[in-house]
């Protein structure tokens, strides 16, 4: 079966961005600090076309959270500052030509668009009729593959509230945000029933993986 | 110089204690499943008196917290469900008559009361005066050693948001709690400066030690 897997970072207060989201500053007052663990890896400079950097106890951790994986599902905010109706088609995500999925990503909005075929193998499909009719289509087209969750807060609390998260790789980074958008909020008390899998001792960041269910 | 150290168990979701803490359940709704990866423990069972359990990660990771610890600081709900001016002296703390502390405590509460000799040498010190003189009754009475900060949350959260905190030893247990008392609640961005020293991944529980400062 198809596993649905969120895969995510949060401060140790539980954001996983900042208050103030703009396009200058995407990840909002502070977000960006969140993943300082990740950006000198070796695993994300290849995923960004750049050589070098380093490799350490993160490295398997991110090969293990994007192996196997067919489709990813994300927010709005998370694709794009863009508000509202779609004012025309020229915003075409945060990660240029080639983004770094290389397989079809489901874009949860209010507003329909037509699917944006990027190069690498990347195509944005918007989705507006719900989280579920977005997993179901992020299951047929990752054909057998799982799903990556990929946030932002808003999007992973719905489908932790719906009971349709299998998995939750969670990265914890050293940092109090204090505001902005706060992953678990709104979840009611023995909402999930998690078993810990494994925790990874990293620099500047543990993460942990939990079974959902 | 004698260091603050914040020892405390959370949820995934940043909880210390559910919501509805009263006598029967004083750490709420679902609370004391923060613990549930304690109790095994042949630490734990030492000391409250009783024998056999397990060694597992966990018991390192409780020895260290418990070395050179020389006094105790927690929040009056710690202590105890009474709430308001105190009605007579019947109410001597959650854990019998030798409480698992030998060494000062004190205790804070808007409502002044004589200090409380228990056995094993444990003496409750009760607070009315602000965090900063308990912090500082707290650093004489442990004569060198480290002061240990118990909880609960609003306790923790006033150090925290006051600077006084040097280290937090934080148990992050697989659970959601969804309400109660949220540690880190009404902090600043970039309030704290956290480097992480270590994580530890042990049975049900995961186990982070950051520098603060």
């Amino acid at each position: 079966m198809s596993r649905l897997r969120l895969s995510i970072t949060m401060s140790l207060d539980g954001y996983v961005a900042g208050p103030d989201q703009t396009e200058e500053n995407p990840l909002g007052i502070g977000g960006m600090e969140l993943h300082e663990w990740f950006f000198p890896l070796k695993a994300f400079r290849e995923m960004h076309g750049g050589d070098g950097g380093e490799v350490n106890a993160s490295s398997d951790v991110v090969g293990q959270r994007r192996a196997n994986i067919g489709a990813t599902i994300m927010g709005r905010n998370m694709f794009g500052p863009v508000r509202g109706p779609w004012p025309d088609e020229s915003w075409r995500g945060w990660w240029g030509d080639d983004p770094p999925y290389h397989h079809p990503v489901f874009v949860l909005t209010h507003h329909p668009r037509e699917p944006l075929e990027m190069d690498g193998g990347t195509t944005f499909h918007f989705v507006s009729d719900g989280i579920e009719s977005a997993l179901t289509q992020a299951r047929e087209a990752a054909q057998g593959r799982d799903v990556s969750l990929a946030g932002g807060a808003s999007v992973a609390n719905q489908y932790l509230a719906a009971q349709l998260v299998d998995e939750i790789d969670a990265s914890i980074a050293p940092l109090i945000l204090g505001r902005g958008a706060r992953l678990f909020a709104g979840l009611e008390s023995g909402a999930l029933k998690l078993q810990q899998i494994c925790a990874v001792d990293a620099p500047g960041v543990t993460h942990i993986k939990y079974e959902v269910g």
